[in-house]
């Protein structure tokens, strides 16, 4: 009796989700619903387009890129003159389910992000004024953001409100994880499987669960034991000034985290094992062993989602009014 | 009965030109043939992969940008750690028309050229030796050149024959003028026509001709008068040797060249008004009225043929192997 009512209600709520899944800390990803598409579109030309930082060479793809698993792979990432950047860069994949957005979560959702790294002078290099006369300057954008926004002026909350509006669509599902979540037992291996328990068991999930099994919650790195890092990042102690913050950062989803690499917010473990090593040890107090290590890896693997499926978008070509980039500039 | 004959011959060749097209100096660009499709994705993947420059940050595509006219639209490119480049990044758009690679024509073609900028070290700062360790360590890349070369040993050769292999299906076909040409005499404004007609009764035509109007020969830059710039660049006479060949540069194509600014082998001219008051000035010693410069200037326009059209790639992930990105090291 108890089964036929619960039945009734997964189908009245729509919700999609196998038996066996409703149980389990890690919940599947649902594909990213589109309401706007044109809204959308602007967005991932934007993300795309390299004209948003002073140097007209570096855009949200160059450290978020969508080929790369959302990130650029590199310990910290490389900024505006070739700054070396302070921290590692999150995945844009799935950051839309994010408690808030950075390590240290100073922007309270994707909108109040996407406008932190235009004007850093160690990032893009430019300042919300240039970029949106940059824009205003080019016919096509003009007119995108009309029939977006419907009006002739663009502002940079729109900008930054169509880069999100992209990023939202930038949830991976479909894993093979998912797909055992939603009753196919033979998309996991045994040992997969195997990988997962000790992942549960282990405790590793009392901060990795959810959809982006990751992101809801801010953790202090080094538990157990101390993290030795050179790494001068605070964490979230940065934000709330207390105490008890200090060294709390975000912790990362674990999606499609085969792509992600580097890991940590100093990028300093370069493998999957490494990293799950580290995690064991720091925060559980618990030395895995090698085969533990590789069916926990093993496991990891398995959270590689659906990636980015769309055409390469082609930028409108600047006005001969256009501010020209400025890649080598003194000042 | 001299028209019957030509129409049978028209017929046999199957070549799709209607009758005006024949006589005109421009041709239209035919849509590419993929012969060896497997072999075009890997060099897609490759064109997009930072990880063949030493930062693990810039790919073919930084400077030649897929969503911006195959260009960086800079004046000279930025190359490893913010290198300043000494030259304007030709498109790679329909290069594979041209006579030569590269400004100088130092390449015979495009796959001589695609082994350039790799270990060029202000460009991508690599070695042909390191690209080629990060590619085989990396197992999807080894499947991939194992089906397009049949060997488990990746080499720069093949390397730089996947990268022109896709290179090669970057044509801009069904341009405007191209419409024009095979008969629409719509798909052009009076206006338009009439900058066409400008640009032939001029002799721009001399240099501007063929399919990609332009990239058939090296001219020299200043005919009637000198060209002033601080750019270093000799042209061909760094190739040959041949004082009479100094400051000649091969013709760049004028197909796309509405998305392919800044214009010249320095950069130099901003906007195609700018462009083509200096060639009239230059080349022809001719002072185009505002309003001849403004009819060419529109008929330019219409050379924008089809941008690529195709799916972001999606890169394989590094393995535990590869050597990592070494974008801030001393050496």
């Amino acid at each position: 009796m108890r089964i036929r009512i619960l039945a009734v209600s997964v189908a009245l709520t729509g919700v999609n989700i196998a038996w066996g899944a409703m149980n389990e800390p890690i919940k599947p990803i649902s594909a990213a619903k589109v309401t706007n598409p044109a809204l959308v579109e602007l967005g991932k030309k934007l993300f795309f387009d390299p004209r948003l930082s002073k140097s007209g060479f570096i855009s949200c793809n160059s450290c978020h890129n969508l080929s790369m698993g959302g990130t650029d792979n590199l310990k910290t990432s490389i900024g505006h003159k070739w700054n070396e950047g302070p921290i590692n860069a999150p995945t844009v994949l799935n950051a839309s389910m994010n408690i808030a957005q950075f390590w240290d979560g100073r922007a309270k959702d994707l909108q109040a992000q996407a406008g932190g790294p235009i004007d850093n002078p160690g990032e893009m290099g430019s300042t919300h004024g240039l970029a949106v006369e940059v824009l205003q300057s080019i016919p096509a954008y003009v007119a995108d953001f009309k029939k977006s926004f419907g009006t002739d002026r663009i502002g940079i909350e729109q900008v930054t409100k169509a880069i999100a509006a992209f990023e939202e669509t930038l949830v991976t599902p479909n894993s093979r994880f998912d797909k055992w979540l939603a009753g196919d037992q033979k998309a996991l291996s045994a040992n997969e499987q195997a990988g997962y328990k000790l992942f549960k068991d282990s405790g590793c999930v009392a901060c990795h669960n959810g959809p982006a099994a990751g992101g809801s919650s801010y953790q202090k790195m080094g538990v157990v034991a101390p993290y030795q890092t050179s790494n001068p990042a605070e964490g979230r102690f940065a934000v709330t000034g207390k105490d008890a913050d200090r060294f709390n950062f975000k912790v990362p989803t674990l999606r499609n985290v085969e792509m992600t690499y580097p890991y940590f917010h100093d990028g300093a473990a370069n493998t999957l094992s490494e990293a799950v090593d580290t995690m064991g040890r720091l925060q559980l107090g618990k030395k895995f062993t090698g085969d533990e290590n590789a069916k926990i890896v093993a496991f990891l693997k398995t959270l590689t989602g659906e990636q980015p499926n769309f055409k390469l978008p082609m930028l409108p070509p600047s006005s001969d009014m256009t501010p020209k980039p400025q890649p080598f500039a003194q000042k």
